[in-house]
């Protein structure tokens, strides 16, 4: 029997698996061949493809021996899962061998589109791929490819509350209602919208999910013990799609949940009282993913109080997984969130490297070293991290920030599939070196951008974000535009040039947009504390959170050069540290992250600092505007709830970029005194 | 029997009436001759007092006819109601008779101090007057001396919320802990510390309390109708010590509370829906003494909805608490709090005067327009409101605020009484017109600074604020440093000089060291929004609530002269206009309230505005740091857990004072470009 597809709620957007991305599979004939859970999982799938579209589906289960009794040219597409190292139609074993547990051949000839795989979920990797390819799966002849993940774990970091926190709310820097996974203080009793969740997880390639908030609070701590078959009810809907869970951790949980008075990492009681707490774990959940781990970081607990490095904490919870399979994600998020605004010399751009790259080689082979992709916060603009290339012996992750924190709050369009790209292509050693895409080695990580919100994102578009990531942590070096065709194609099946081209169009420069109406060259931070939404060009000058740009009548920026400034660009390897340094050779875009300069600096595109603040604030708005009027002009090709709900925020959006243009322009006017060229109101 | 004196809880401050006060009238004999509930209160008292001290005292229940057979002489002190217009020892009618109902004569003759009152409450007010004195009542002879308070109404406003508010927590605006009067959404059960609250009321002449939220939400509407079985049992707690209790409504209460579906105040069905409500409230609370109300103002509900003035709207609740005896107090703080800060023309210190001085002589009798001492919104510094002066047909009340919203949240220590003092004593129509103190007809209302902190008010020193309110409200033209010696030596009886002189050195200049180190030249409002706590010069520059001070390189300040800027202060009274007008005549300290000027702008003091700035706050924290050595030595004559709380908040105080000096520099130092003079440290 194949297992029933999940059925959303009434009213829940289907995204970017609407019913009609199923009908070039579902009026086709399939065999789906092979055996195990996720196989009938792919069954289910096809089955009701076929039953609303009228195909048929045979069910195997002999693997690469062929389905009983019919061969395989009888059919349009046969999903087979092979025994690794089995024989098959193909007679080249290395290529069968190579996809790998979530890898998958596909190929087309004789009229039967095949999709081999070895591993259960590279066949459901291999289904969506034919859904995605539409019509296009089922024409011509198409050599054997082999398709593979760059990196085996791609994760969603929810930062959920169980209990509502009475200042973040239920989910931490979330704009799509509440959590998807928890309700009233335990999991949401109803769980087939996790298991739509999870369907649409692995539609985009992601295959892990953390289901609290890094900043773990007293509700939470207990996921770990005895409120952990909440965390099994939510993995076991997940499962059936490949989506392994995981569970943020505080570091002292021996203290909260009653074991040992303390959690040094070395202390033999904390050690048993871990592998015990993980026993129970598995017990509960038997393919339970691992911890996610923010310590000594924002007031979170952490090995430094116990004098340990964060080499023996993450070793500690690594060495308590492993018997089970299990990875600790230590985020390297670590530094003074007390810092002195009036101390120029410390940096908190420094701080991961600083804390961090000394350790490389000390971590256990199942730690992985979170990283945020940029060495301060998700702002719209940072330089990569230098820690992303300094740690070749440790297995790193890179984070971004799928919810919109610092880019617009899920109000604002503002689609990061650019700004990931460039991180992920770039290069820390250099041209020769690899890509940050290739040296994340232990994975993708996204913080979450879904809520209960019918939209499951708040901003109808902000799904093209979520879509992206999946993407992108599947095949780090794609192009971000080919993937959100892909993303239109399927959230708006069938649709008309004119929609794709409005599509394109609204979302392809909104990260650019956005960071032109809101911090400058790379300056970042100029938001109201607190909550992170709107102008605050001196919301975090004088802050102890190390957030500051140092404007005064005559420039701006921080000095972060090694010659005269906090030394951070010499964190960087040659190539770029050498750039870095100097304001001549430093691009434009992170020139203040890294320079302090003269309001008249000459930047590379001929104009100074401050006409550029002038004039890419303009302009933001503009692009804003002309935005807002081309999705109005889409409103005959869109369904009416959607359309208005993005036309609504559009509103917001083109309110909140004037006040930023407004705030930030007589921001520099009052400063600098000086006047915008082209004589428009600055106030 | 006389009524037992309240019994604080354990642990909680009894401020100004500790035991020891009782001592001099504790230790002789009393006759107290009248009768009425609240002669039984002044019974008790005395009662209480020789109980513990060995006196002893009569009750005589024959006012003017004396007591029963027991000559006056026997008596070291005879407390005494006399009807008004009988004969008393006194021969000259006039004076007997003009104390009022609240007023008292004192005078000593023959061994014997006698207070004689015509209303009980004068009574009870002598009582304290004679607590007061101490020793001193007793000695030699004293001619007849009559007393009485400048206004009939002397009021505390409470901003408690009985549902704990989501943002605003159980007290607007309150550091002092949890609500005095509600709590777990209902009156406390336990009223023995409201009693004792009322007790400390009547002892610094305070006679009404308004019981909630001047911004009144869904729970707090019901107190009206089915909940003013709450508000009646809090009345009972007060009113021995003669307090009357008044109630916040929301205007909209008709809608709310299940009435008439609008809130018109010319409508009929609303207007008998009010007269409803209000029987009901007076059938419960006897002696309810009336309304207090926010309409139009930040999001509150009003008159203006439906096209009518706020004449109509508070002459509709007057008319309904007319036929009790009741007043509405409607409060003069209307303002459009949605101001684009763009936009100079608009000026938020214009508008209460805009709303109200064209309704002067339309309001009813019973209805008082509650103005706040300035324009603005209590900040460190402002001019008096020019309301004040500007509705002679109307009877106006004087609003202050008690609880330090932005005077450092009695974290830091700031005796306000100068500061109420200057506002009391401000004259509108110049030197030969009457002072705003004598002008307040309809009473002085101050926003409360209590909660149930063990010390009544979070910082020990601020009760020095409550009581200077209520001896001020009673005496407007009295001398605050003499109304501080009151405290001083109530609250530390027998305290030693160098305690003595210790309190008056950090709390005489503490308002001006407070006004150094913040905001300067009383141009207001660089705080954190929303809290209102610590440093934030731009905090409110580019916000909707018309807060600005518009610092650019060249300069700061608000030009709200006629001739070229906002024109308020051509809302002035003839003398006052023409000195405010100019830079040169403007006093410094209103400076920038008044003009924009350049930072080299040479004030009156021979300093420029950008030197002045600096000098101030560099003394600021100088000042702080002084007056935290004061205390630190006093450690041997205050108990320790007062001098504890006390050495606590200083340690804040000048955290935050240098936080204020070096922001504050900082920010001037970088837009003006001018070094100080005295080469000090600016960041």
């Amino acid at each position: 029997m194949p297992i029933t597809v999940p059925v959303l709620p009434a009213g829940v957007d289907p995204a970017w698996l609407p019913r009609e991305v199923w009908r070039p599979l579902g009026s086709r004939r399939t065999l789906v061949d092979g055996s195990g859970p996720l196989v009938e999982t792919v069954h289910g799938e096809v089955a009701a493809g076929c039953a609303r579209y009228g195909g048929a589906v045979v069910r195997g289960t002999r693997g690469a021996r062929g389905a009983p009794g019919v061969p395989d040219g009888s059919y349009d597409l046969v999903l087979r899962l092979v025994h690794h190292g089995g024989a098959g139609r193909h007679t080249d074993p290395a290529l069968l061998a190579s996809p790998g547990e979530e890898g998958f051949v596909h190929e087309r000839s004789g009229g039967t589109t095949t999709v081999t795989a070895s591993g259960q979920r590279g066949l459901l990797y291999g289904l969506f791929h034919v859904v995605r390819l539409g019509e296009d799966a089922f024409r011509g002849d198409r050599a054997p490819e082999a398709h593979r993940p760059a990196t085996e774990l791609r994760m969603l970091d929810h930062w959920d509350n169980v209990a509502v926190h009475p200042v973040m709310g239920q989910v931490e820097r979330g704009y799509a209602g509440g959590s998807l996974f928890w309700r009233d203080g335990s999991a949401v009793a109803d769980l087939e919208r996790v298991r739509g969740y999870g369907r649409l997880l692995a539609a985009c390639g992601i295959n892990a999910v953390s289901v609290n908030n890094v900043n773990v609070h007293e509700a939470e701590a207990h996921l770990l013990t005895d409120r952990v078959g909440d965390v099994a009810r939510i993995a076991d809907a997940l499962r059936p799609y490949g989506v392994r869970t995981h569970l943020s951790v505080n570091f002292a949980s021996p203290v909260l949940l009653g074991g040992p008075a303390c959690a040094d990492p070395l202390d033999a009681a904390v050690r048993e009282w871990w592998a015990e707490a993980v026993r129970g774990v598995y017990a509960a959940v038997p393919d339970f993913g691992g911890f996610v781990v923010k310590a000594d970081s924002e007031g979170q607990p952490g090995p430094f109080t116990y004098g340990r490095s964060h080499a023996d904490g993450a070793n500690m919870l690594a060495a308590a997984l492993a018997p089970h399979g299990g990875t600790v994600h230590w985020r390297a998020f670590v530094y003074d969130h007390r810092q002195d605004w009036r101390d120029r010399s410390s940096d908190r751009a420094r701080a991961a490297y600083d804390h961090f790259a000394t350790l490389d080689g000390e971590f256990a082979d199942n730690a992985v070293l979170q990283v945020k992709h940029g060495p301060m916060d998700f702002q719209v603009r940072e330089p990569v991290s230098p820690v992303l290339g300094a740690l070749p012996r440790t297995r790193v992750a890179v984070e971004v920030q799928a919810t919109q924190e610092y880019t617009g709050q899920q109000r604002h369009v503002c689609w990061l599939g650019p700004m990931w790209s460039e991180v992920l292509r770039f290069r820390p050693g250099g041209e020769h070196g690899s890509a940050v895409g290739a040296l994340a080695r232990g994975g993708m990580v996204a913080v979450s951008n879904v809520g209960d919100d019918p939209f499951w994102t708040g901003h109808p578009l902000a799904q093209a974000n979520l879509y992206t990531f999946g993407r992108l942590s599947w095949q780090p070096d794609a192009e971000p535009r080919r993937i959100l065709d892909e993303w239109i194609a399927l959230t708006f099946p069938s649709a008309a040039d004119r929609l794709v081209d409005g599509l394109r169009t609204v979302l392809h420069g909104s990260w650019r947009t956005y960071e032109k109406y809101t911090a400058p060259l790379g300056v970042g931070f100029m938001v109201q504390p607190g909550h992170h939404y709107g102008p605050g060009v001196d919301g975090y000058e004088y802050s102890p959170w190390g957030t500051y740009h140092f404007a005064d009548r005559d420039g701006i920026g921080v000095d972060r050069s090694a010659a005269t400034g906090t030394g951070y660009a010499a964190q960087y390897s040659g190539p770029w540290a050498e750039l870095y340094e100097s304001p001549g050779s430093c691009p434009d875009e992170l020139l203040l992250f890294f320079h302090h300069v003269p309001y008249g600096h000459v930047l590379s595109s001929g104009r100074t600092v401050v006409q550029h603040i002038y004039d890419t604030h303009f302009e933001g708005v503009a692009e804003v505007e002309e935005a807002r009027r081309v999705w109005a002009g889409l409103a005959d090709l869109v369904e009416p709830a959607r359309h208005a709900r993005v036309a609504e925020r559009y509103e917001e959006q083109v309110r909140c970029a004037r006040e930023w243009r407004d705030q930030v322009n007589s921001y520099f006017l009052r400063k600098s005194g000086v006047a915008d060229e082209r004589g428009r109101t600055i106030y």
